[in-house]
């Protein structure tokens, strides 16, 4: 068997068989998604037991990938009756319900958590998982380019969501990673506002927080803008250059070798500089890939060590209540020990339309 | 405190309070959405810790709300630091992870088991969530009809979904309850389809199945059709007048006070007097809430007892692998013992188009 997610998962792991049930864990074994059913890897094949609704696809899909089939759930293809003849199985405990770990203690195989070879596992991606994303960062790209010219008076936050998802959708989109945040005027200083009816006036400024999947994997990328340009804009404007500022520092100074946390306080600390850490609510970024908010973090909190092949949000913001926030926002990677970024389409210096 | 679904779901548990970190059970204890966080519901209050990306308009949101509040999430709002203070915790044991639960167990409070207290409680909607889901219903009927004229020969199955997640979007969704089906001809014959690019020939069938959220709550509709007539069709008439015939007689049929394996038998038993049974690969229906899949299940393993003010759906299938698929859905509700569908504009009628 060649090298897969599902042997580097088991090489982590030290159990004989790793068991998922979980969405994700059975997509990133098998890259086939199924809504209910299992999956078991062993040393010598990759098996996903599903109900009839997937069993044509499945087999379609793993033509040409040796070690992996696909078996129909059945009173003979219980988890107990495939599991029991391990001596050892990995499951994760932290997305093992207490019933479910209690129903599999009763096989009398030895259980070892699984989790922490998952997390490693999925935190570094393949060369497969990053052009997925980096596909996903694309189409995000083209979506908000598609957009701009659309943008207009009166558009509400609403419309401007539904335009800007259907052009990702069109560019080959296979959903939104998220509910698309689009904030209009002082609707942006809630960090997680929710897209309501609000129309859009001249001299608003714009939020606009969005991805989509590609793949499975998804994208993350926030830009904020002006619509119209007055006089009343300057402290906007000088607070927008901070933000902007404290992303690209990141990008600049952040390498390998360096904890979440050290990452988080590169942004952190020059913000305070300004004495902005205060309106700075959130921490810096997070893991994206099969899940929109995965590991690795960077916020004051992590002491995950970075390197090659992580994938991660780059997103620093400050935040006015009632008045105005700004959130610049990269789906980045680390290469060759230095922070690159998926987004190349979108300028992030202040766009005015 | 006036009735709510905190009250509700505590009057069911054997708890002094109840304790929720899964987020939609957060949310059907408050209303309102949050990433992170939990939610504690004791006979006075119902309690939000959530981060500072959700203070701003959870605050808005509890207003005239008596005995909901929101509080930031600091060293002093841990869970253990607030649970420690009850006798007994209502958790809901199948959500809550291996880990998570022996954590509990060290508070020294008794844990009991939430989770038949919480599927029960939300397998009966209130008038509330009726509302919600009835609007959810309605904006998929809106997108659907939007989308018809739209429909022409070469178009893409991920062009179509598209355009109907934007109509669905502009008529008032937060969202797609799911990622869209759009299946085109042979397509259709898998019933879990990934909406892919494959463009629409003259004479095809359309499968779609589709739905979106409102105040959370989902929608779930399945419309097959054909697009342009001719001679080849008489079979999928034949066909399509038997999916169709299997659903309304559910409707008809089932009654408040039948199980959901009487429910499943009533489609079942029909579409096997025709040796169509053995296409029928999935179950009749299952509960729509603010999850697209939730108790009650109509299945033939499913011995739950329907009541009024449940909402599921009826979705017949027959699928003939490589061939064709036919599936007709609507989401629908009991009322005074009888189903009614939340569905009232898109005729089930075979549309040619």
């Amino acid at each position: 068997m060649p090298e897969t997610n599902a042997s580097r998962v088991l090489k982590r792991t030290d159990a004989e068989a790793v068991y998922a049930v979980c969405g994700y864990l059975k997509r990133y074994l098998t890259g086939f998604a199924i809504e209910d059913g299992y999956v078991i890897a062993d040393r010598g094949s990759v098996t996903m037991y599903t109900d009839a609704r997937y069993i044509e696809s499945a087999q379609k899909f793993f033509t040409g990938k040796p070690g992996f089939s696909v078996e129909e759930m059945t009173a003979d293809n219980t988890p107990a009756k495939r599991l029991k003849k391990y001596k050892s199985v990995g499951i994760p405990f932290a997305l093992t319900s207490y019933p479910d770990y209690k129903k599999l203690e009763e096989l009398n195989v030895q259980l070892v958590d699984a989790m922490p070879a998952f997390t490693a596992c999925m935190a570094v991606k393949t060369a497969e998982e990053l052009s997925a994303i980096e596909r996903a960062c694309a189409i995000a790209e083209e979506g908000f380019l598609k957009l701009l010219p659309e943008i207009r008076e009166g558009m509400t936050e609403r419309e401007c969501a539904a335009r800007l998802e259907y052009e990702m959708r069109m560019a080959g989109a296979e959903g939104t990673s998220f509910d698309t945040i689009a904030a209009f005027g002082a609707n942006a200083s809630v960090p997680h506002h929710e897209t309501d009816d609000t129309p859009l006036r001249f001299g608003d400024e714009i939020l606009i927080d969005f991805g989509c999947k590609k793949n499975g994997y998804c994208s993350d990328i926030t830009r904020t803008f002006l619509f119209g340009d007055d006089k009343k804009h300057e402290e906007f404007k000088e607070l927008y250059a901070r933000v902007l500022a404290a992303h690209e520092l990141f990008k600049e100074k952040f390498r390998a070798g360096m904890t979440g946390r050290e990452g988080d306080a590169l942004a952190r600390d020059y913000l305070a500089g300004y004495g902005l850490d205060k309106y700075f609510t959130h921490s810096l970024g997070h893991g994206i890939g099969l899940n929109i908010h995965e590991e690795p973090r960077l916020s004051p909190k992590s002491g995950t060590v970075f390197q090659d092949g992580m994938v991660f949000s780059d997103e620093p913001g400050v935040y006015f209540a009632g008045k105005a926030g700004i959130r610049i926002e990269d789906t980045v990677f680390l290469r060759d020990g230095k922070v690159h970024s998926f987004m190349h389409r979108t300028d992030k210096n202040l766009l005015i339309i």
